[in-house]
Order: C-alpha cells, then structure tokens, then sequence
C-alpha cells in the first residue's frame, strides 16, 4: 500500500504545530504509526552545543546517529547540499508508519488541510487568486459557520477527533 | 563494496569521543565520506524542548524528521523499544559513506581501536583475561614505548593523521 501523505499548511503563526500535536495523539491514540515531517528553510539547531553527538557533527560527520533501547536519532548533512524531496523522504524513513503528516511543503501537490484563525488572516492560503486543488479540508477558528462558502469540509480548528475522522476515511480505510 | 566499519572503544572517561572528532576531520580532509555512530545507553535527549520538532517528538510521531536544504534531523522511537544492531542502522542510514566509525559498541565483532590513557587506567579493556581477536589497534598516551608487549599497532592518542593511515591501509584501499 502507498502510504498517504497529508500537509498541514498555514501562514505563519497560524498554530500548524498544534494542530498537528493534537493530531498525532489521536491518530497514535487509534492504533497507527504515524509520521511526520517538518520543513524548515533555515539553519535548525536540533543537538545541544558541547554534547558528544554535537561534537561528532560539527567534526564534519556526514551523517551522524545516536542508538539507544528506547529511539534513535540522526544528523544528516545532504550531499551537495541538495534537499530530498518529500518522495524521497517518505521512502528513506517512513517505511513503516501508516500515515505520514507534513508540516508545510506547501508547493508539493501532497493533499493538503489548511489552518486557519481569523485573527491571523481573514484569508486562506489555499482559495486565493489560484485555487489550489490539493486543499481537502480546512480546519478554522471562524469558517465552520459559513461551510457552503467552501469547496471543501471545514472543521473546527479544535475539532481533532472530527478531522482525524475525515483522514481516516480518506486515507486509512 | 561492503561498508567498512571501525568501533572506537574505551572505558568510560578516556576520551573516545576525542579521538573520533580528530578522526572524522582527518577523514574528512582526505576526502571520505564519513559516518558515525554512537551507542547511549541512557534516555538521551538529542532535541531541545519547547521546539516545534520537539513538540512533534512529545505528540507521539514514532517517526520526527526535520529537512532543512542544509541536512535532516530524524528521532525515531523502535518499534516495541528493540535497538536496531550495528548491521541493521548501516544498511539503513549509512549505504552512502565509505566509512562507519561507531563510538562504543564493545560487543560487536566490528574491528576496534582501544582508546588508552594511563591515568584512567593502565589496563587495556580488549587485553583483560579474555583477549578480544576483534582488536586491530591502540591508541594511548603511555603505551608507545612498549609496543612489543601487545600484538597490535600502538599509536599516540593524539596523532590522528597515522591513525587515519592504518585506517585507509586497512580498509579504504
């Protein structure tokens, strides 16, 4: 089976990662394995300066792993400072979960939930002058009262049981 | 080509850690690609709490990754809290360097190079009552001068650039 891949996007500051927190618990709460991906564009820091791993790193290791019983973590410098696309990824490191949640990647034509609170941006990213038409769902602090507005469900930006319900009929049975 | 595998051991406090960053650097400078592998025990904490792919970690995600265009950080929780031995986390995070060097990993068979220091102790771990055939190296800050008593190479702790020649001699030529 192809594993479903689903994108929270939002603008900025629109409360992605807590959405999809709150999503992970209750896919983790009904029995998946679940993935998830974060794109960052900038330089994240994930180790702590000083740590042995940290050392390794900066040493110019290429690709860098802790193993312990419980997890294990890794630092991997892309060759060529080339980034892998999500595909890529999906294949290299989440071969075993049953859904994977992306956190932006709004350019890929992954099929997407959009995040929206009024206060941030009266706006969806995704309905703009070009529609996307990778949005499924919205989930919104505002919206669920004008539904017939949409060209898509929209659920409470709260509402993580309803949404997990609409992935799993979408994606997981 | 099989993928070379070195351990770096030593009894805690001797310097492992040390030797492997002059090591992966003088790798490095010659041209290798370079991985590395670190056993923790413990509970370790690679991420810093608080942040977003923190929070992710925390939600549950059995698999965390972050992609930056620079390199990708991946937490990853065992399924039913078994470690993947050395074999397994090489074919599935290291088939693009030339060379793995684990820090730790006593009990593998993968070839070894003993750390020594003489004020942490003045035996050697791999020369006790049972002789590891697994090791292929010293590398102290005392034992130079006697290497005719041990049945391996003896290097100064400090001169990465020899050990790196045994090393390429052995197993990158």
């Amino acid at each position: 089976m192809k594993l479903p891949v689903v994108s929270i996007v939002a603008k900025s500051g629109t409360g992605k990662t807590t959405l999809l927190e709150k999503l992970i618990r209750e896919l983790k709460r009904r029995g998946y394995r679940v993935g998830t991906l974060k794109h960052d564009a900038h330089q994240f820091d994930i180790d702590r300066e000083g740590k042995d791993s940290w050392r390794l790193t900066q040493a110019g290791a290429d690709t860098m792993l802790i193993s312990s019983p419980a997890k294990v973590a890794m630092v991997r410098q892309n060759p060529e400072g080339r980034e892998p696309d999500v595909e890529e990824l999906a294949s290299a490191y989440f071969h075993d979960v049953d859904i994977l949640l992306t956190e932006g990647f709004k350019k890929s034509g992954f099929p997407k939930i959009e995040v929206h609170r009024q206060a941030r941006s009266p706006e969806l990213m995704c309905r703009g002058k070009e529609k996307d038409p990778a949005l499924i769902a919205v989930a919104s602090d505002t919206l669920t009262d004008k539904k017939t507005e949409l060209d898509v469900p929209v659920f409470d930006i709260n509402a993580a049981s309803e949404i997990c319900d609409f992935i799993e009929a979408e994606f997981l049975s």
